[in-house]
């Protein structure tokens, strides 16, 4: 598929510029934060190649780009959790994305069935060996993944 | 330097388990996203090496892997900005982080001098050629970067 995007300009124009135009890495892709819309949680962090991030905005529902199935993916397509997108952003220097959704359904964004991929926090941090145990923050699932997903 | 992480496991390990045992890409790195801990603001999206993790840990504020400069990087060593982190969370395949931080002085984490490098957003979403133009969402700065950094 052919890029709509502009090739990235000058310093000046990628971080201060009005022109959407991606620095894609060497594997084609940005990284992309996803927001809920409504309580600001942070939900997954996933890729996206320039088809994805066009199809994202053509029709206000996220798509992203798999690397492990290395293939376009509507989110929610097998789960029915789709993302509607409220508000996309790019950063400073447009190597990332950051997406505000709505979620469809369970609410769940993890396909582990948790709202948030994010489930899990360090116990502690500081005046340690820099090595650490982690414990759940959420341990629950909005639903469950045998149920939804066939594969 | 060694790493204290262990190799990671089973994908049950990964995904359910108590260790942290980050899975760091070919580069050796992991996405790390930064949000403020009051606010719950996305402020910026980073890279850490397994040095860079165990160091944030360790200390309790941010260090980042620098992949134009290929080095460790504690946030705020240059410009003052320090952030320090009141909770680390990983993700379910363990390859990002989300860190919740308190950032010192003016408050600001982008380079350009405003406090969260999002501050540009699509002017529109669906229904449209699938490229997009931007609109600032925070023009101001919190600090003048001209004055911050030397270099």
């Amino acid at each position: 598929m052919s890029t709509p995007f502009p090739a990235p300009g000058s310093k000046a124009d990628v971080e201060e510029g009005l022109v959407l135009a991606p620095r894609f890495d060497a594997d084609g892709l940005v990284t992309c934060v996803v927001t809920d819309a409504t309580s600001g949680d942070v939900l997954m962090v996933a890729h996206m190649n320039a088809e994805a991030l066009s199809k994202t905005i053509a029709t206000g529902e996220a798509h992203y780009y798999s690397r492990s199935r290395k293939k376009l993916w509507k989110k929610g397509e097998e789960s029915g959790h789709v993302q509607t997108v409220t508000e996309l952003r790019v950063d400073c220097d447009q190597d990332a994305i950051l997406l505000k959704v709505q979620v469809a359904a369970s609410g769940a964004s993890c396909h582990t069935g948790r709202v948030s991929c994010f489930y899990r926090k360090a116990s502690a941090l500081g005046g340690n060996s820099g090595s650490a145990t982690l414990e759940f923050v959420d341990a629950g699932r909005a639903f469950d993944p045998a149920k939804v997903y066939k594969s």
